[in-house]
């Protein structure tokens, strides 16, 4: 018999899912009520003001929770903004940038891929010298916290340029939203979307995203609607925020969205300075006591994520099995590496409540048990 | 401030969400663990397994839930069957037709609408004649439960003709599983979609989903891989079921994934046949009760879903205030009308937990008070 009430529990020390707290957990498990009854509403406009606080976005812009994981909200990114032959350049350094070309692909985009090895940025000149030999691109999209690779891409160089061009800019905050700034305005982002089981500390299965004014322009003067009706913001738009119809397009996850909803009161509870400040300072330190033990970090230096470390493990060390007995034996699970980093490399997240002193250093005092 | 922990519990007695059972709500708030942990993995193919004996589908067809609400569900069913050009067969006689030819319209289907007037059946024998003069169609969807007027569409007839043939059969399920049978082999569907809202009694989120080995096989055939990347079945093959490659796509929603897993245990411990039965008695005493009052029925005779019951109110009544005052003076919420039945008609769930004589009763002497 398998049930729910037997599971072990785990700290969550991995590319995400991240710790969900006790606090969140028993939001979500309040009675469920109607997607259109008043008191819901309330709740969901709630939630998607203070997303917009935690994006840096204008008050132009549409901010709300999609309803399905971070890929979803990837997707519709681009199906909103893409038609069929348009240019879309997209830089890939990891996993979520060829999944980015990818969808862009399947939904007829011509992509352009700007790329750089694993573990680096994206070069944000060589990302401009693309939309000048393309000057009609409809977007360009980079990720700011690449999930494989632990790498931090800086954003504003590219914003700076595109901000009084056509081309729209779309960036996957998935794994940065509550972890570091965002600054969906300031770095002239036109939609970023994010997941709730990362920084958020909420289980998976929304996902936040922002439209800026000149995305929801460009929507409005589509020659056809997205190819998706899930997906498509203008419909959302008629349903989520006050200013809406609450025209019933799906039935909204009602108690996911009251997790979300704790998980913001808590962020701003604790001040958006504070929590960044905690998960570089949680983040940083981890990094220097993994180098000091024979680690080596992925991402490049000074380009580094502190919620998202990929290490490489020292020498002659095999990884699946070290990680199957940190899970087994410690309750600690980490994440294996991607791509280049299979077989090699750990992915250590420190993320949303999960991002303390206390996780790091259990976490590293099991490595000098495992590693000894 | 605006808190979960302060909402008024209601008695939904609407089109979805229904009831959550205290069991099913604890299962969700149990700790978040990974979505490639062992532990998470079982429950999951436990869910999935549950899930296809309640389809009623075979050992060789692929069932899961999907990570998104019933509409995802329902998008991602046209979208893995249609290409651009497919002549594309549904049947319309409600919202959920209309939608359906909508989204096949969007992935560029030729769309072939078989129409009926809302409140009555999409006639089996036109259906076949649509098929008999496009038989190169792709599909053929019907909607077997319309929530948007009660209809119980009849698949048998339709299932028996396409069984032999290119055809696929697609059905919306989405507030039929759970509260009367599928039968999705018997039926010869190719693939049913759910919402976890409705006859399952967990909050909204998920969307069970059952593809026969007829359609898998159609899928790998495509010429080109569907244009979504997150409903593209072939992909999600390869993380969902114990013969799986567990190969990450998306994060799955584990604590949503727990509350299914309840409820599928719920649902097996008071046995399919007993289930059914109590829908079917408790929505057609309420049927009946509502006739006495005055109330007319939408759907026609002997084609009532006994779940979902759309009644119009009796003459000179004014359907929203009347409805507003049963939500804030009695805590139930029953939905309004759509399409023709808007601003007419209410429509009355009778699902999952919530289908009990005490909560009719609960819902008959309110209307007593509020129509006196």
């Amino acid at each position: 018999m398998i049930a729910t009430a037997a599971l072990e529990p785990r700290l969550l020390l991995g590319p995400g899912p991240s710790p969900v707290s006790r606090r969140v957990l028993e939001a979500l498990a309040r009675p469920t009520i109607g997607h259109l009854d008043d008191q819901f509403l309330a709740i969901m406009d709630d939630a998607s003001r203070r997303l917009r606080r935690l994006f840096g976005a204008d008050e132009d812009a549409l901010v709300f929770a999609m309803s399905g994981t971070g890929s979803l909200a990837q997707e519709a990114s681009l199906a909103n903004l893409v038609e069929p032959g348009d240019a879309v350049v997209v830089g890939v350094n990891g996993v979520f940038g060829s999944r980015l070309a990818e969808m862009a692909e399947r939904m007829g985009g011509r992509v352009i891929r700007v790329e750089a090895p694993w573990g680096r940025i994206v070069d944000p000149g060589a990302v401009i010298d693309a939309v000048r030999k393309e000057p009609g691109a409809r977007l360009v999209a980079l990720v700011h916290a690449e999930t494989s690779t632990g790498v931090r891409q800086p954003l504003a160089e590219v914003g700076a340029y595109l901000r009084e061009r056509e081309t729209l800019f779309v960036a996957d905050t998935v794994t940065s939203l509550g972890g570091i700034p965002v600054d969906f305005a300031a770095n002239h982002l036109d939609v970023a979307y994010s997941g709730a089981q990362k920084c958020l500390g909420v289980p998976p299965g929304l996902a936040p995203i922002a439209f800026s004014a000149k995305a929801l322009t460009r929507i409005k003067g589509r020659t056809k609607p997205p190819q998706s009706w899930y997906m498509d913001a203008g419909l959302l738009a008629g349903y989520v925020g006050p200013l809406s119809s609450r025209r019933y397009h799906h039935t909204a996850p009602i108690n996911m969205t009251y997790a979300l909803h704790e998980s913001l009161l808590a962020i701003e509870e604790e001040g958006y300075a504070a929590r960044f400040a905690r998960h570089a300072e949680v983040g940083g330190r981890l990094q220097r006591e993994l180098v000091e033990r024979g680690w080596r970090l992925f991402a490049e230096e000074g380009r580094r994520l502190p919620q998202l470390t990929a290490a490489e493990l020292p020498p002659g060390r095999a990884e699946e099995p070290l990680r199957k007995t940190l899970l087994s034996d410690y309750g600690i699970e980490v994440g294996g590496g991607l791509g280049p980093g299979a077989g090699k490399m750990w992915r250590i997240g420190m993320m949303g409540s999960g991002a303390t002193r206390e996780n790091a250093d259990r976490l590293l005092a099991a490595i000098d048990v495992l590693f000894a």
